[in-house]
């Protein structure tokens, strides 16, 4: 009955996936709005899911030798000019300082929507020799784009991302960074956030502005629309020459470097939101959980019940982060809390269970009750989260696998994708002005020319013309 | 002779305190400028302290309970202008936000100088009974203050911190918590930095704007000057009146609520340097560096040496920061190099040493040389380590102590801290006329009124009259 109620609160995935999803993410406890427009607060429960989002990618990049800055968040105008595509790209949507203080600023500066400039200024005067070459440096900040719709997670005003900034002696290192970081992406989102990625490249229209080349990692939501989840960025040398990044060569000459960006963003607790979620609430995958387990007793004030429950909460609290919730607030209304707070596990435990020396794991993904002997219930509990973690990944990619379609026309793609969103696999002719009319028709975007490429057909979905690449189209957010 | 050669870039700290600092917060690679006024580039090294003290601070944050929040970075005029004495306060030294996109805003925005205002707004939502106090949140986060001078860490447009924002039930406990904050920030200190503070409660002239009390650490750098390192503030049920944060108490009636915040920045990195450096450079805390120790190899050509030299890293690698240089460049430069970043400790390694099974230990802070064989090293360089933070703790608590000086009348002061400063304690009538007019006339400022108070005389030393407290005057930063 609690349950029954409780339920109610929140819209059904089915009802409108909009709303289900601004529910989640509130009653959830993961953020709040703010008196300014766009701009959301990550409360404590949002903010631990980036703070372990941010640890473990983090190992990551220090694994990779790269290492963290701290760069200013503003940039003056003048700076921000300096690379004609880049700010062709971001000046109509930056928030601009005109006054400090009392006075009215002689350049006004805008508040960094990204940081290419200020890490190319830096460069052009700390790369001097091939010596000093690659340089690899990334931050963790908060960015700011003046957008006109917004959605917590996925797009807002002021976001935390983290943008890498690379120098290289060699168009060739600087390409495989870019796909190493977008493999150090993929891996990360499938192994930790259990969301399987398509790897591939933007085409011409939605690159990066001053990239050469945009590399992207594209995940499926469960309603179907497509996530751009993280982008890696080839800039050849156009950055280093606008900014003048010189060294000396090994046979003593002046040359250009190469360069590199890539991030990922608040956006990605979104698409743990977005692929694993359900009509209860949230469904976090264990290696992103700020509580892996919560401990609900049942009759807590029968002799021996609150004891044993601490004492499996210590059985368990070496290795993970566990939760015992003691309050004085029903069972039933627990259970459904932690369901909404997408607890990957929960334990319960009764004076039955006592008599019988066995505690009940209930597992948040599939609802699988697990009668287990509290003796050895550590290496129990890890079991089970590891399979949690691996049932998330294959309900996704199966999930990905039954929405990914192949079309051959453009009239196909039309009807499919407004009877049913997902992917659709399609050749294309490389021509932009299919790819304007294929969004302008069916709202579906090209989400990348995949690395792995498949010959569905020679001609193109939209002209007929021949075929350069087959593509992901989607709807997107 | 190369030493002496690299010695000479940095300026002498007897010589010119002010540049020997700046020489070292870029020699030794922490920081650089952007072309924004005022504004620092943290670079690999800098950051790397910062992040390790962010980790070790919040990890004492957590086991108090303290939860982790991200609030937006813009506040509104209206809502900074809520709280009558806090507008007075930043709204002279703030950035505003008038161009958002291509458009003008309807509403300024500043960027946060501090975040009560945005917390408040939360707290009116979020605080609605007894049973949902305390709130104990905090964020990492930057902040602008469109000062005039700065300076690298000590004082900038933009600088990061911390700022924790607490509700509670009841005028007690909220004081408890401003006092448990500033012994949380104490310890830290002393523990982690090896810094001793003096904690005390700052004069009415002092305290934060809007705050009831606010109580201070304290630290005296290397030139006789103070440092306020960290500050921790009371606000009564001030802000709660003017947001109306209320909530309804255990007899069912409506009351308001009782607030505090506290704050550290990466001011607390320029306390490291200016506390324990020397005239070869930065000297770090083992607790805070980011590389403990580091091995250079000599006659790295000679067979096994390097072999050796991996070994040994290999052996202190499972339980610390350690780099091995194992770079072309002479022995003579590295050794330089590393103490111009303030490694504490050299690991040096030879044929001969080789031959004997040893390894030679040098510590930054003394120079002392300690010849320990190679097998078992782990456990030595732990207790070397031990040793360092240790005798740096005391090195500046002595140091402290022998710049400590009372003083009976305004004359005195005058004179003596003139010729000599440190800090200067004194008895003072609470009066903020005679606090005026000693900053008017002798430069220095009332750091606080300790906690630990002596009653030196009955008499003020500025007007005569009836001494209130002892204090501890002293020129500041």
């Amino acid at each position: 009955m609690a349950k029954k109620k409780f339920v109610e609160e929140i819209t059904s995935m089915e009802e409108d996936f909009g709303r289900w999803y601004t529910d989640v993410v509130k009653k959830a406890g993961l953020i709040d709005y703010s008196s300014v427009r766009g701009c959301m607060i990550l409360k404590p429960y949002g903010y631990a899911i980036w703070e372990n989002l941010q640890r473990k990618l983090d190992k990551r990049f220090k694994k990779k030798g790269i290492q963290n800055v701290y760069m200013p968040m503003f940039i003056p105008e003048s700076l921000l000019q300096k690379e004609k595509d880049h700010v062709e790209g971001f000046a109509p949507e930056v928030a601009w300082v005109t006054h400090g203080g009392q006075e009215k600023l002689a350049e006004k500066l805008c508040i960094r929507p990204t940081s290419e400039t200020l890490f190319c200024e830096l460069y052009a005067r700390e790369v001097k020799s091939y010596r000093d070459l690659p340089k690899l440096y990334n931050q963790w900040c908060s960015v700011v784009r003046w957008e006109k719709t917004t959605r917590p997670f996925l797009r807002s005003l002021e976001f935390l991302w983290q943008e890498g900034h690379t120098v290289h002696a060699t168009e060739e290192d600087a390409k495989r960074t870019t796909i190493d970081m977008l493999n150090i992406y993929a891996d990360f989102s499938s192994e930790v956030l259990a969301i399987p990625m398509i790897k591939g490249q933007k085409t011409e229209k939605e690159k990066f502005a001053g990239a050469r080349e945009t590399y992207t990692i594209e995940s499926l939501m469960h309603d179907g629309k497509a996530l751009q989840s993280g982008t890696t960025h080839h800039f050849g040398d156009g950055f280093a020459r606008a900014f003048d990044i010189q060294y000396l060569d090994e046979n003593n000459e002046q040359v250009y470097a190469w360069q590199t960006s890539w991030g990922v963003s608040t956006r990605l607790v979104g698409a743990i939101i977005m692929v694993h979620g359900d009509n209860r609430g949230l469904v976090l995958p264990p290696e992103i959980a700020p509580v892996k387990a919560v401990i609900v007793p049942v009759a807590m004030h029968k002799e021996g019940v609150l004891e044993k429950a601490k004492e499996v909460k210590e059985m368990l609290g070496g290795s993970m982060e566990v939760l015992l919730d003691d309050t004085d607030k029903k069972p039933g209304w627990k259970f459904n809390e932690y369901e909404m707070m997408g607890v990957p596990l929960r334990i319960e435990l009764g004076p039955k269970d006592m008599e019988k020396g066995q505690v009940i794991l209930v597992r948040r993904d599939n609802g699988q009750k697990i009668i287990v002997p509290a003796a050895g219930i550590s290496d129990r509990v890890q079991k089970v989260l590891r399979d949690i973690q691996k049932s998330l990944y294959e309900k996704a990619l199966n999930h990905r696998n039954e929405n990914t379609f192949s079309v051959a026309g453009f009239e196909e793609l039309a009807e499919k994708i407004e009877a049913r969103p997902g992917f659709f696999k399609a050749m294309w002719c490389k021509d932009m002005e299919c790819e304007e009319k294929i969004r302008e028709q069916t709202g579906a975007t090209i989400r990348c020319v995949p690395f792995e490429q498949e010959k569905l057909s020679d001609k193109c979905l939209c002209c007929g013309k021949e075929a350069g690449a087959m593509v992901y189209l989607a709807k997107t957010y």
